[in-house]
C-alpha cells in the first residue's frame, strides 16, 4: 500500500450545543473556528471544508464554504462544503484529511455548522427528510423518526430485546452528558422515565431520540512538520474509512445492521493496523438509541443482537474498554447534524490529549469516531491515536 | 514543496446538455458515469464525489453522493457531495483529486449533475440565488443576472468597451457550439442579433446569458500505476488551485476583476510550473459574457480592460493560443451548474487526447479549465497536460 503522508489534529474548537436563538450560522461557526485556530497557536489556515446539511433549506444559503471563510475572516482561501446529510461532518473531515495527506495544503480547517432551532418544526423535519429517498420515501411522509422506529422494532423482535434494556442507552447518555459542560441535555434520567416517555413512532419514544440542536465545531489539521512545531500534543489520524448503503432502505438485505459501518470500519482498522479490542474510547452516532446499539455491534464491540443486553448489564461505562460516548452522544450532548461528525472527532482527540472537559477516559491511547448520514446511508469512521 | 502523487484522468463521460424532460437526476448521472467507466476500460471505481448546487431545493434530495452511487450501481463505495454553488463541479474535482493524490484511493469518480428545467422559473431563479449572500443580497431580490449586469456596466464604463465589442463573446461561443454535437444552443448569431436581444438587467441582454440547462458529467481519476494499465492516453492533472472572495460583493475592493481567479490560477500555474503563455486551450466560466471577458484577463491571457477589445478584433479563435471555449462555453454549450466544472475539465482532457467531438485544437499539449461559484466567490483552476 502507498504510504500516506501523516495528518495530525492540532486545533480544536466548538460551541455549546443547544438552542442559540441569538446566533446565526456565521456567528456559531466563527466561535468554533477561532477557538480552533487559537488552540493551534494562531496558525494561518490554508483551506476550509465545512459540513452542513440544511443551510440551503433553512437559511437559503448555499456557497457555504466561501460564506464562512468570508464572515470568519479566514481570508480568500479555498473553501467549500461537503454534504452527506447528518454525516456531512464526517465527509468534510475526509475531504480535509485528503487535502493535507495529498500534500496540496499543510494546514486545513475542517468544520461543521448547523442551525436548526429557528425554523418551524415542520420545516426542520422536512429539511432533514431530504436525506432519505425523495421519491419513494420522503414523498410518502417517511421521516427519520419513522425509519429508525422500523429499525428498532425489527431489532427488538429479532433479538428478544426488552423496552427496559433499550432504555438503558438514554440512561447512560444522559448520565455522561450531565458531566459535559457543553452538552444540550444535562439532566439524568431513569429507565422508568424513558419507558414512560411519549411514543413518537412505535416503539420509539421521545427519550430514544436526540434533540434538535444548533452548534458548530472546527478542527485544524496539519502535516507532520507543521504539527510538531505547533503543539506538544498532536493527535494522529491513524485510520479513515467510509462507505454507503442503499438509500432506499426497502432494497436492503438486512435491517438489523448498518453494513456501511462494517465496511467503513474495516478500512479504518486496516489503515490504522488496529482491531476493535485496541480501542479505548468511541463516539458513535446515536441519533436514536437503536442506532447506538447497532453501531457498537457493527464496529465490532459486541456480537450482533447483544449490545443492548450488554449495555443493560452494565457494559460500555466510563473506564470500560471501549468507553462509549463520554460526551453524552447525539442523544444528550445534542445533534447539530452537519457539525456532529466533527464534534465527535474533536471529542475523541480531546480524550487522547487528556483535556476533555467532561468524563475523562484516563490513559486513552486510541479512539474511534463514527458518523452516519441518512438511515445508515453514508458512514465514516475515523481512528485517532495519541 | 512536498512531491504530490501523480493523478491522471482515465475516463470521461457526459450527457448532452439541454432540456431533459424525460430524465431525472439519477438517469442523467448514470449515463455520464457509465460512459466514463466504459471509457476507462470498465474499471471498478472506489469512491465518488459529486458536484451539485440545487438538488436540495429543486428535487428535495440531499445525501446525493450515496443516492447516485446506489442508483448508478456503483456499489457501497464512499460517496458524498461537494458544493460551491455553480463552482460545485470544480470543488468535486479538487476533492477527488486529493483523494487519489493522498493515496487513500487509486480510482475515484468525480462527477456533477444538475436538473434545472423541470422547476418553475421562479423556483430555479431562487434556488440559484442561494449562492449569493442570503441576508444582504438575495433577500433584497438580487439575482445572478443583476449581479453580473453590475459587473458588466462597471467594466464597460471603466474601459470604454462598446456594446458591439461585448456582443462578440456570444457570437464566438455560438459559432463554437454550432460544431459541438452535445451543446445546448447550436445556432449561430450575429452581433446585431445579440445587440438587439431583450434587456434582462441593463446593460445585460438575453444573449449575454447562458441558458438554463440539465446535464451530467463524470471523470475517472486514477493513480499513475493504475492509469498506465488502463489507457494509452492518460491525461495528467498538472496543476490545481482554488480561492474564494467576499461573498457580499459590496465589500470587495474591485468589481472589474475576480481576484479569486488570480489567486487560484497563481497556485495552479506554480504547481504545474507553467505560465499563461504555455496554455494551448482553455474552458472558462462564462455564465454571462462579462465573466468570460474578466476570466481571460484574470487568468493572464489579456491585460486588464483589453480582453473584450482583443476578442472583437479577432483573438481567441480556434487555432489561436489560447483557443477559448471550443465547446461553446457556458454561453452556448450550456450550464448545468453543478456539472459545468466537470464538463470543462472533460472537454480540456478530450482536446489533449485529440478526441473532442467538436472543434479540435490540433496539437494541444496543455489546457486549463476555470470554474466559478457565485459572483466570483469560489473559483477553481485546473491545468491538464498530455
Amino acid at each position: 500500500m502507498f504510504e500516506l503522508r501523516k495528518v495530525y489534529i492540532v486545533g480544536i474548537g466548538f460551541t455549546k450545543v443547544g438552542r442559540h436563538f441569538d446566533k446565526g450560522l456565521k456567528d456559531l461557526f466563527a466561535e468554533a473556528a477561532w477557538k480552533a485556530i487559537e488552540d493551534a497557536g494562531n496558525v494561518k489556515v490554508q483551506a476550509l471544508v465545512v459540513g452542513n446539511e440544511t443551510s440551503s433549506s433553512l437559511q437559503d444559503q448555499d456557497n457555504l464554504g466561501a460564506y464562512l471563510a468570508y464572515y470568519c475572516g479566514l481570508g480568500k482561501i479555498p473553501a467549500w462544503k461537503a454534504e452527506a446529510a447528518c454525516g456531512s461532518g464526517g465527509a468534510a473531515f475526509l475531504t480535509g484529511y485528503a487535502l493535507v495527506a495529498s500534500g496540496l495544503y499543510d494546514v486545513v480547517m475542517v468544520g461543521g455548522v448547523e442551525k436548526l432551532t429557528d425554523a418551524r418544526t415542520q420545516d426542520t423535519t422536512w429539511a432533514l427528510a431530504k436525506a432519505a429517498e425523495a421519491e419513494y420515501e420522503a414523498f410518502y411522509g417517511l421521516s427519520f423518526t419513522s425509519l429508525n422506529a422500523l429499525f428498532m422494532k425489527y431489532y427488538m423482535d429479532k433479538y428478544g430485546v426488552t423496552r427496559d434494556e433499550m432504555s438503558e442507552w438514554a440512561v447512560l447518555m444522559h448520565e455522561n452528558a450531565s458531566m459535559n459542560p457543553y452538552a444540550q441535555l444535562r439532566f439524568k434520567v431513569t429507565r422508568e422515565y424513558v419507558n414512560k416517555s411519549r411514543v413518537i413512532a412505535y416503539p420509539l419514544r421521545l427519550l430514544d431520540a436526540s434533540p434538535i440542536s444548533d452548534g458548530a465545531s472546527a478542527l485544524v489539521l496539519a502535516s507532520e512538520d507543521v504539527a510538531k512545531k505547533l503543539t506538544d500534543t498532536p493527535i494522529l489520524v491513524a485510520g479513515v474509512g467510509a462507505a454507503t448503503d442503499d438509500i432506499y432502505i426497502a432494497s436492503r438485505d438486512r435491517l438489523d445492521m448498518l453494513i456501511a459501518t462494517v465496511l467503513a470500519s474495516k478500512d479504518a482498522y486496516k489503515m490504522a493496523k488496529l482491531e476493535p479490542s485496541n480501542i479505548d474510547v468511541v463516539e458513535v452516532h446515536d441519533a436514536f438509541s437503536i442506532l447506538g446499539v447497532l453501531d457498537l455491534e457493527d464496529l465490532g464491540f459486541a456480537e450482533k443482537g447483544k449490545a443492548a443486553k450488554l449495555l443493560a448489564e452494565g457494559a460500555f461505562r466510563p473506564g470500560d474498554k471501549p468507553t462509549v460516548n463520554p460526551s453524552g452522544g447525539l442523544k444528550a450532548r445534542g445533534h447539530p447534524v452537519g457539525a456532529t461528525g466533527v464534534y465527535q472527532i474533536a471529542e475523541i482527540a480531546m480524550q487522547l490529549r487528556g483535556d476533555f472537559p467532561g468524563i475523562k477516559v484516563d490513559g486513552a491511547e486510541v479512539g474511534l469516531a463514527q458518523s452516519i448520514g441518512g438511515a445508515g446511508t453514508f458512514i465514516s469512521v475515523v481512528i485517532l491515536k495519541r
